[in-house]
């Protein structure tokens, strides 16, 4: 089998412009995840594999949509591999974009009840949304997509991103829950006719003028909606909203991460549909 | 005033050094606190300032215990700086380490409640503590301090801690709440003896053998204690428990991060104290 040994190959240039560049990914339809488990995560949704590069003197992960395996030197593998030697493989992988109409279609939106553990939200025919208006790191966006994953939220939808949905960064912090969990790309006015056209109730985290986020029912279909740290939401979001809801803030600080967030407002109609269920 | 221009200045050394290593600062009792309003946290939690290096041009943190203040080039400055050039302020603090009596006697323990917003734990009478047991990645514990400050827990416990209560690490990722949320660093021997002789319950976060956490009750004096995402906890704390409670993953992942599954555990205290009060 063919071993790369040089960083200059074209294949390697071409991962590293993937990796590095959004306009790259955008233009090829293609992008990069690192990691076996993230891989396999990955290919268990239905994404094909263009090709693994593979640490030489170790395994390719095995899969039917594995796509080709190539093997690569050490010193290249350093190279293309962000997170040091512990993984093995990093692969190129076509992206498969998510539109709200997908949402209706895809099996997660009427989620089968024997698939999900007792008492499982996605189990139930109510949908639980995130909405992230604007949100500026990749980073912060994968932790969001992990604390979905966890509440068995039926969808993470990105309005007016200003990253892409296949930023390595994002896949990383997200540890594959930007593969177990739908992630749609929109602008804000198509997300709120969205969730105004099916009967999903629309909340919107903020400081001001709210109500206690456990005083909110949330067991209905429900769209939770969260800005950014820095802004917070903008007024179409406010006006959109059936409820503004909050966290109380009982200490010192005046913020929590998105994704702390996120996980405090989901697990909380999690509770809220377990205990009515 | 004197303008430090050099990195080789001793002074530089000495903070590049508190910076790097845990053992400069054990031994000198001293470490780095970087940005203004970090800086703010720390001399309003009283802590005593030893030196500010400034960036040349701008004004020092003022402060009545704001230490000698000490202009650098901007070369210099940007050696000593982790996150650029935004902030324009970094700092040697004295260490002031709090132990499990201090908890006690501190106004903390025994919160005033004119201090506290309405509804707020720290006006209650029962403690809400948050022990994680070895953490690894001061990162994580920095993230857990920021959640516990949101939920107005009363302190943070590290039992056997593989990490200094001083890294940059952890100072950096709790925005300043290391200095807002009493911290404490024990072994859990000592832990378990401090909780169980003032008749604090012991709720474990584990998977196994465990009910859902909204189903455990949290409005007496409670400390929640969770391991690491890797290994989980030691039989030592499973049992000493009162009960082990567990957050239900209905995805397809396995693991929430630390300073996520410590936010929704506290907010179920928060809410189940705010609901009964």
């Amino acid at each position: 089998m063919e071993v790369i040994t040089s960083t200059q190959n074209p294949k390697i240039k071409h991962l590293l412009a993937l990796q590095e560049k959004s306009s790259e990914r955008r233009k090829s339809g293609l992008f990069v995840v690192e990691g076996r488990r993230e891989l396999q995560h990955c290919v268990e949704a239905g994404y094909e594999v263009v090709a693994q590069y593979v640490r030489e003197g170790e395994a390719p992960s095995k899969s039917p949509r594995g796509g080709t395996s190539i093997s690569v030197s050490p010193h290249v593998y350093n190279r293309i591999a962000y997170r040091g030697s512990t993984e093995g493989v990093v692969a190129i992988v076509k992206a498969k974009p998510c539109s709200l109409e997908d949402l209706l279609a895809a099996p997660h939106s009427v989620p089968k009840t024997t698939e999900a553990p007792s008492g499982a939200v996605r189990g139930a025919p109510n949908p639980l949304f995130v909405i992230l208006e604007s949100v500026e790191k990749p980073g912060n966006l994968g932790a969001v997509l992990r604390s979905a994953d966890a509440a068995g939220a039926t969808a993470v939808i990105v309005c007016d991103p200003l990253t892409d949905l296949y930023n390595p960064n994002l896949i990383r912090a997200s540890i594959g829950a930007c593969f177990t969990v739908p992630m749609v790309a929109c602008s804000s006015e198509e997300c709120i006719r969205f969730l105004k056209d099916n009967g999903v109730q629309i909340l919107t985290a903020q400081l001001q003028d709210s109500e206690l986020y456990y005083d909110t029912d949330m067991t209905c279909a429900t769209a939770i909606v969260m800005g950014t740290e820095s802004t917070g939401l903008t007024d179409q979001w406010r006006q959109a909203a059936d409820a503004h809801i909050r966290i109380p803030m009982l200490g010192r600080l005046d913020s929590l991460n998105v994704s702390v967030s996120a996980a405090i407002l989901l697990f909380e109609a999690v509770r809220q549909r377990e205990i009515k269920g």
